[in-house]
């Protein structure tokens, strides 16, 4: 085709998807403006944001055009998600919509009433990218994941291209900020290329953009300064914009060939530098330009629904009528017999074949795309018999050599990445190193360690861009961990939310299945910020996490290693989910064999029969590995004391926001009295915020005997001891506690509680003041071992 | 002084602090290593960030020859916070650290001793910035605040200077990243400017930064397109790279100085051109060059502590040795007859006036530099007898009527701002327009509305540029508010938990005095995400900061206008706290006249009188404004079918860690039985996750009392009434709840708990039904009004 007529098609392509956005805005009925427009066509509310769509549909039918040349796979991102009548517009032209739902939305005018009926209508279509709709790998109502997604998506798809629009108001966010810098990430060797387009329009909802107001020279400066080749499309230079467009595009997708067939050759590619479209279009573009006087377009008064009043105002209704008509619609279509609709041909020159059009692409619907781990042979990778009960051994060590076999084992299937801000070794997960390396595309000095082009553990220190990799890479089928200091989890946890509404959402869409959890690990936990302190004391992300719906949320708190290896191996098996891992870095007392983990991890709840008596006169709980180690040298100290008193000690590793354990606690509650008895005292020792178990038991008609141990808010750069000291959770508050339990129930009299609260109190003075002098936890502390 | 004495000076200087901070890291004894050191000096335990150390210190003592130059106030942000021991060494040898805790660190050798021994140990002093040190206004264990922190401070201070040092580590989050963009913002007419100085030491705790491989050139780039005017300074260049810092920040002053005097002359400074330092040293610089043939300066393995066997191994001990004896630190002081240091002359031509050392800055430390806010008059400005009670009005237009007139009255004291993810107009703030603008330094076109340098409200889209500024500004003792979408709070979930670790932490510090409260102000609201749908509904922060001490964190859900404009003067009057307000944007009933919304606010808790009756079989509660109008449309509801019941409404408008209600609830736990009886059923809609008020009410004996509704993760695009549908919030949900507790108390029989269920069931179908058809609620919803 000459460029002319791509030219020409393009423009009657996107005249079309204009006109079918705006129809989906206004219009109930007239959908295809068949006849000048009367109030009776408009719906009784306008909702939608048409600022924005002009220039997804652009850019849409931009991508056709390529995916036609070059029968190449697309996805397409859509970072200003809230323009989706442009997205649901695209998605019937290339007939997607009817492909999925051919009954509510079939290829003819029902099929465009329906979309318009149904846009931002309850138990309608969203107003912005979702699950539901076809391609859409990212909810589009929190800006500033569009491009980490796409670079997360590319990876290990050596021949995937993502564009990714990004709109002005979006690259204002930190998340957004920091997604530029995978370009010293991602292997153009191995892995696909990102094709990021920032659509320069200049507004946000209520104001100019930072980029807005930005010159070329500066523009071209910034992306240049990023590592990029910056393309300047703007609609207000000489050149007609769908050639400059068509140019860019085609400019763009050469470079990426040419950095990729040279990485793929023997070449070291160094810095490559990919191409980035800066597109400069008016906000509202093709819209209506002024109304009386006031600038609509190119202006942020065009954000949302512009003439508004048009249900019931001439003017209004009248400045509609003719926007709509200028796009000539009717022009660009006929009917068959069947009604169907048969678009000019020139349009149907870019309606790509079937399986490559974007809302057909098969990585975005879980499923059979899904790329199965291997899993590591438990047996061998775990703790047995040479560490005996309550022996030291390490969790995050183990983990690691989880990962190192899995790297091993799933080489050729490319499916399995780690995702950490620069903490695989400070997370002690460094057993991976002996099998991968670190990614990394900008130079390697002699003197680095684990760096290489090909590495599979992503790093750098942005939490935002490696989560948003991480939901990028999951939810196109493969396999990843985000492991982070527990503290700095919470950076993340808005897009954690997030991804967690997509996936709840896609449980409901029937052409969505199953895809690989996302892993999120937490370690470097508070018990153990001897060195770095307070700031880095923060449990809020699991507590905040598990108040979100069960379906989507476990939190797995192994106690040990084996139990840790367990759990890893669950967490990549679960789908649709987002797990929680809490696993301490430190030398900790090993509590189970391999069969034990198995059969605990089976329903998160678990009586250690090792650490019980029968008949038990009161229940010691504990759920996080610190945690339960003062647990058990409680139980030591208590029994010392109290040698007649009969003690139930129940490990708990699962939570979510249904409570305690597995599932089968909440639908079976009799099951909870069978582990913590009927009626006995309860005292329950947590890693995180008391609050949490508080809200997850609450529902337990047994839960008034609990007495819930846990984080305080109080510490400081301090000993390990010292922290269970300070927030109470150390073992001599548990056996005041317990005493203190069985007292009430008339188990030891007054005179014993006493005995025993005083020569704790007594314990936990003498202890700080040890602490306070040598800086140090006392050696029986340090160097305690269990055996019973 | 010459340049030559300068350098000489500096040298000293830094000699000296390098010195200190390394003896902080290791020495127990013998901290001024006035003999070759023994294994038995070394501390037991080594820990500290020595790599980022030298740069600190440099940047320290360039910063005093400012000071002592000009004169001229300068604060030192260190986002490297982790670098303590080398702040430390600053604030002690200027004489901050003996002057606020004279008796532990008096300035001699004992002092020295003291910060050694106590550094990163029990009860000592944290590892990283912290408010027990003089000067610092941020934690600095998580990385990525410190530039936007650094903008706040200086706004409305047009006389200071921050200087901000930024880790090439902390440069890589997205936080970082995005606060560059606050040169858009900060107005060099009336606020102070921020120096920042990025410390490309190349290398984070493992690897190398992205920052560290590039080129001069693609820095320069990168900073120019940011709008800087970035200076390079690099130890790698032939200069002494102290000649070259003297001269990098003597040009940057006078820099700033020019665009200040620009700006306060009549011209109009567009896109003022901040410098930037971009200092490239090697990471660990001075410290051990190589050891055994691996390279440790310059490379990531100086990150933490080098040599760190060397109590016990010789060749590590002797490293340590010669590394301190290079600095030669006894030639640098002598002692006077008390055994006070006297430094070198050159050193203390160095150290500012006591008045403007960094660590003695005023601004620092809240109290007597708060300056207080005029308040506007609520009378005025409430609803009165215009509104009958049950008829509407609108809570944020309030809110931001009271912003309007307190901006008017403060305009003065200039001690006022808002900090906005360009949702003011969204959020229904707009009045402040009447009043003031948005600040924007870039160009303001013809059409902008409401934008000029002066305005008081800042806005950009990113969240975290904006909550960072915000802490900047109020720990320096100004008021501010941050308004935004309730769904996307959590953005910032990580910033606030840090803030509250600040303020917590502050508490404890008898030099810091009372801080003006941090407000976040949640908005457009989940209930009314007709338009926005799914990805726009998340209580989770809400839920979240719930979780944490109640010293620090309250949250207030007025239910009407007249209790937010109660609630908004109240928190502004707040100290030391984060403040929660959650006000719905839209059009809702009105309950409270002032006076009574004032009586409320004191306890947090009422039972409003004029919908209760006495002697009550049954108690319902609301939390949240869009749920309280359920309430009381339930309450007409049951009311027209069981005439004879007696029912009590109970309004929570206040919550906190301890629990419902102001502090005297947890204190005198019988008041709780007196607002919600000693024994009937309770059934209480809320507006976030049900799970949030189980947590909070656990420990209340009569909670099993209780029935929670709330959100259950359940949304979409739909209308307000469809949302209490699915989430079981809803009137007619209150009245089945309501009926089921009074057939379990024996008030209602079977027949009629049947009866009123079914009937009630059959409303939700049809109204789901006519929601489904026609898009939007029935009219006996929409419309509803609350008479009595």
């Amino acid at each position: 085709m000459t460029q002319i007529h791509e030219i020409n098609a393009l423009k009657k392509y996107v005249r079309a998807t204009n006109f079918l956005a705006t129809s989906q805005i206004y219009l109930k009925q007239n959908v295809l403006h068949k006849r000048p427009l009367a109030h009776t066509d408009i719906k009784p509310r306008l909702l939608g944001h048409w600022g924005t769509c002009p220039g997804i549909n652009f850019v849409y039918a931009n991508i056709n055009r390529l995916i036609v040349k070059h029968n190449r796979s697309f996805i397409y991102l859509v970072g200003p998600g809230h323009g989706f009548p442009a997205v649901q517009a695209n998605l019937f032209m290339e007939g997607s919509l009817s492909h999925f739902y051919p009954e509510t939305i079939p290829y003819n005018e029902t099929g465009i009433e329906d979309i318009c009926k149904k846009f931002s209508a309850a138990y309608g279509y969203p107003s912005h990218a979702n699950p539901e709709a076809p391609g859409q790998i990212l909810e589009g109502g929190e800006l500033g994941y569009s491009l980490s997604v796409g670079w997360g998506a590319v990876l290990d798809n050596p021949d995937l291209i993502a564009t990714v629009l990004i709109g002005d108001g979006e690259a204002e966010t930190g998340p957004l900020a920091a997604s530029w810098y995978a370009n010293r990430l991602v292997s153009p060797a191995t892995s696909g290329a990102v094709l990021p387009i920032v659509h320069i329009n200049g507004y946000k909802i209520s104001g100019p953009t930072r980029m807005g107001r930005m010159s070329h020279e500066e523009l071209d400066l910034e992306f240049r300064g990023l590592g990029y080749f910056p393309i300047i499309v703007d609609n207000e230079l000489e050149e007609d914009i769908y050639v400059q467009m068509t140019n860019a595009m085609d400019t763009a997708y050469a470079m990426i060939n040419d950095i990729q067939r040279r990485a793929r050759s023997s070449e070291d590619v160094v810095k490559p530098k990919w191409p980035v479209i800066l597109m400069r279009t008016a906000k509202g573009w093709t819209g209506v330009s002024e109304y009386k006087g006031k600038k609509l377009e190119g202006n942020c008064e065009s954000h949302q629904v512009i003439v508004n009043k048009c249900a019931t105002d001439k003017g209004h209704l009248d400045a509609l009528d003719n926007w709509l008509a200028s796009y000539n619609f009717q022009e660009l279509y006929q009917m068959n017999d069947k009604g169907e609709l048969i678009f000019d041909a020139d349009i149907c020159s870019l309606i790509p074949p079937k399986q490559l059009a974007c809302g057909r692409q098969h990585l975005t619907y879980g499923g059979e795309v899904v790329r199965a781990l291997t899993n590591p042979d438990l047996e061998k990778l775990s703790y047995g018999p040479e560490v005996p009960r309550g022996h030291r051994g390490y969790s995050m060590l183990k983990m690691g050599e989880w990962m190192r076999d899995a790297f091993k084992l799933n080489r050729d299937q490319r499916n399995l990445r780690i995702f950490s801000p620069d903490e695989t070794y400070s997370n002690q997960l460094q057993a991976v190193f002996e099998e991968t390396d670190r990614a990394w595309q900008w130079p390697i000095e002699s003197w680095d360690e684990d760096m290489s082009r090909e590495g599979r553990v992503i790093e750098l220190l942005s939490e935002n861009l490696l989560f948003g990799m991480l939901h990028g890479y999951t939810v196109t089928g493969r396999h990843g961990m985000f492991p982070t200091y527990e503290s700095f989890s919470q950076v993340i946890s808005s897009m954690a939310d997030q991804y967690c509404k997509y996936v709840y959402a896609s449980q409901g869409v029937h052409f969505r299945k199953p895809l690989p959890s996302c892993n999120v690990v937490l370690s470097s936990l508070l018990e153990r910020q001897d060195h770095n302190g307070y700031s880095h004391q923060n449990p809020s992300f699991l507590g905040a996490m598990l108040e979100k719906h069960p379906k989507i949320i476990s939190a797995y708190l192994p106690a040990d290693a084996n139990s840790t290896l367990v759990y890893t191996e669950r967490a990549y098996a679960d789908r649709d989910k987002l797990n929680i891992l809490v696993a301490g870095k430190k030398e900790l007392p090993q509590w189970l064999s391999l069969e034990e983990a198995r059969k605990q991890a089976k329903d998160g709840v678990m009586v250690w029969d090792f650490a019980s008596d029968e008949n038990p006169d009161i229940v010691l709980a504990g759920c996080g590995d610190y945690v339960t180690q003062e647990c058990m040298a409680s139980l030591v100290l208590i029994r010392e004391l109290l040698p007649r008193v009969k003690i139930r000690f129940v490990s708990v590793t699962e939570l979510s926001s249904d409570g305690l354990g597995s599932r089968k606690f909440k639908e079976k509650p009799w099951l909870m009295d069978e582990i913590f008895t009927q009626d006995k005292g309860v005292v329950f020792n947590y890693h995180g915020y008391p609050n949490t178990i508080k809200k997850l038991i609450f529902d337990y008609k047994g839960s008034r005997r609990f007495r819930i141990k846990g984080y305080e808010e109080e510490g400081s750069t301090t000993t390990p001891f010292d922290m269970g000291v300070r927030n109470g959770t150390s073992r001599y508050h548990l056996v005041i506690d317990m005493a203190y339990k069985l007292f009430q129930q008339g188990v030891i009299d007054e005179t014993m509680h006493v005995s025993i609260t005083t020569d704790m109190l007594q314990r936990l003075v003498d202890h700080r003041n040890y602490i306070k002098a040598n800086g140090v936890d006392p050696i029986e502390i340090e160097n305690w071992i269990w055996t019973r």
